[in-house]
Parts: C-alpha cells; structure tokens; sequence
C-alpha cells in the first residue's frame, strides 16, 4: 500500500512569479491542486479511475493559510492526505513546506463526488470502501471549519469577464484556480507591495461555463479582510474571503 | 566554459494544460523564455548580471513554429542559444523536444539590450563582447525571418481588458506570455477542438502598464492565418501573426 500523504515537490519558476519574485496565490491553488490529483491517481481514485464509474470530483471549498509565500528558484513541497470522508463529502488537506523544511502554511479543501448522470452527489464510504485505508485521522491541519461567506447584493460590480479558453482546464470546466485569479485582480497593484495574503477562502457554487460573462463585487470586512463575490446574473458562481497581513 | 547550447527541461502538469490535454501556445511561450532566462543567468548575462551596468533585456520580436504539442504529464525539453549578435539585437533560438526526442518545434527571438536611463539599446557585442564566445552560428533554427505584420486600423474591437496584478511578471512589467494568453482568447473554443497553432509570431512595440486599458483588433487573412493587434488608443502594443492547422 502507498503511503497515507503524498509528497510532492515543485520548482518556482520565475515565469510564474508575480512582481515580489514570489509565489502567488493563484499558483498555491494550483499546486495543491495537481497535489490532490496526483495523489488520488496515484491511490486509484483519480479523476480518471472514477470516470470509469461515470462519477467525478467536485471542488466545494478551499481554505488556504500561508505565512510565507516560496520565491522565485525555490523549492517548495506539497503534502496532501485525506482526513474525512463523510456520505457526501470528502475532506483533503495540505501542509506547506519550503525549501528549508519549514512549514509554511495550510490548506483545507471540501470535496463531492458527484454522478454524473444523476448530477447528485454519491456516498462516497460506500462506493468506495478502499478510500478509507489512507484515511489519516489525526488532526494535523489546524485550518478552522470555513465560515459562512455572505452573497454581497446591492453593490456595484467592480470587475467583469468573459469565460474564455485559457480559463477552461484539462477536465473540460472552467478552472478552479482561474476564479482565484481574476478576483484577486480585482485588488490595486499597490495592496500587495505592503501586504499578502495570509487566510484565503472559497466556496465554489456554480459552474463558469465557456462565454459566461461573470461580475465580481467586493466589499471590505475590516481593514484586512474582503468578501468577493463573482456572480453569474444574480446567481453567485464563487464567493472568496481575503485576509491581509503586513510584511 | 559551459556548452553554448543550453538544454532545460519541463514537465506538462495538468493544471497548464488546456482542455485538449495538450499545452497552450502561452506556456511554450513561458517554458522557452523561462529557459532563455536561465541560460543567460548561468552564462553571466542574465537580467540580474545586466542590471549591475543599468541594462535590460527587452523581447522585440518571437516566432514559435509548433508541429506538435506536449501532453498532460509529458516531458518537454527547450533547447537554447545566441546565434547572432549585431549592434543593436541579439538573435536567440530555440528547439524543442518531446519525450520521445523528436524534434516538435522551433523558435526564434529578437532582443535588445536597453539602457535604462536613456532608453536606447546598446551596442551588445562592444559591451559584452564575452557574450559572442556561446554564439552558434550554425543555421539550426529553419525559422524564416519574420514578415511584416500589419497594424489593423478601421475596424472594431473584438475584446478588451485592463492590465491587473496578474498580468505583471518578476521583472515588474506585462508579461510578454500574458499578451499571447489574452489574444488567443479572442479565438472561438470551437477552433481548439479541430485545429492547432502552427505558427505564431508577435512583434512587441510598447509597453503595457499596470492600469492600461488595452484592446484587442482582429482579421482574418485567409482562413487560417489571422492578424490580432492589441492596442493601447491608437497605439499598437504588440501585434501577433497566428497560423491554425487541422489535426
């Protein structure tokens, strides 16, 4: 049997760095991702091992918390392990290690796997009993149940786009990591000279699907904290909590 | 001394693929000047080395010829070198090869050498004349030198967008990959399904800055071959010349 946490390590590349020749948190979303799917291929329960059984996972929400983003050229691992698996939900999360072997942050990430013929989501401990051998109960990610993030209603957008190919990934859909970027675009160049972004926090809704014109509105909590919301008319697709923090 | 060709490579993760499983025109793009950065910065002239004497490197004009494109989970290797180097350019090529090493596709690219307090490119082989010591002057590179590409004037805008965090690279300008991504997103997804690019030029003329409100133009030439020229007002920022081919 294949070890209960996967283990992955990537390379920083300067072609995915943003002006501070760091890491964004647009790539973490990405890396732990592939993380994820690595680590469910390698277990046999990948996307394409349940495709054959004509269900696919779906990504509900992702809690991310970083104290230090990994620079350009550096090395940065992913660890990734399943802690829960309920009737309807599966709870993966992440550890975050850079290159000196310090953590350096967290991530939580709820999951369904859904039918895809019925659209509903299926009972995952009984469909596939095998999943629960890598189960790793204890408690290690310290990242707190996501709260409630509420609609925003009443506000102008401040954003809009239009769905469009480099949004659409590999499985087809609009691409999770790509509702993290355009909304963190919807913050000034200048936020991020002083400050990262330290807690990020999405519930995925609704799909984006090619040609959607979606509209984002945001509005500010604290001095720190955003609520962003991207709605397809008045339908929210992704809701997004942001906290800052200064360097 | 270290070979004059510089030999990098990558692996296809899932998350930069597009929805063909295959990898986009915009992350050849980022592998080949990802390489192109490390090749320089391990020869001692790269960005950081040229930012001691006050210069920069500034991409003028690139051309990627495609034959084939890596798939999910596939090696790609990205051959480098300098194959000339007059007054005011150095001309830089590229090879690319798949995993089972063919040869997939080419590429080549104009540069200059700028002066970053008059602005004005610099004679590179008088101020680095240890550069001309990797020249490959050998042909390798088939890539014809690139034809005019005509700005498009008179007609309306197909698309737009506003230059955002996620467009500004490490080295605090547009990312020269980010203007591919946003043009090629004026293509239908209808295109991707049957055909490739097969070739893909853009000339860079000004630059985007943060806060820029740019707009994309395009014709079709035939019914492969499309000009899209992104503006700022009446001024052409880049202009691209792409080539689609049937699987």
């Amino acid at each position: 049997m294949l070890s209960k946490i996967g283990s992955f390590k990537f390379h920083i590349e300067s072609y995915v760095c943003d002006f501070n020749e760091k890491a964004t948190i647009t790539l973490i979303s990405r890396l732990l991702l592939d993380a994820a799917s690595i680590h469910a291929q390698e277990r046999e329960f990948g996307y394409e091992h349940i495709l054959r059984d004509n269900v696919t996972w779906v990504l509900s929400r992702l809690s991310i918390q970083m104290n230090e983003y990994p620079g350009h050229n550096e090395h940065f691992t992913v660890n990734t392990w399943v802690e829960s698996v309920t009737r309807t939900f599966t709870q993966r999360c992440f550890s975050f290690i850079n290159q000196s072997g310090k953590i350096v942050g967290y991530a939580n990430s709820i999951w369904a796997a859904i039918d895809l013929q019925t659209r509903r989501p299926i009972d995952i401990a009984s469909w596939r009993p095998d999943m629960l051998q890598y189960l790793v109960e204890e408690k290690i990610c310290p990242i707190e149940k996501m709260n409630k993030i509420p609609q925003l209603d009443g506000i102008e957008s401040c954003m809009g786009y239009t769905v469009r190919y480099s949004d659409i990934d590999i499985n087809k859909h609009m691409n999770s990591a790509k509702y993290i970027e355009h909304a963190v675009n919807t913050f000034d160049l200048n936020i991020f000279r002083e400050k990262f972004i330290n807690k990020f926090e999405i519930i995925y809704l609704a799909e984006g699907i090619y040609g959607d014109k979606l509209k984002l509105y945001k509005q500010g909590i604290s001095e720190d904290e955003y609520v962003i919301d991207t709605k397809k008319g008045e339908e929210s697709v992704c809701r997004i909590r942001v906290n800052w923090k200064k360097y």
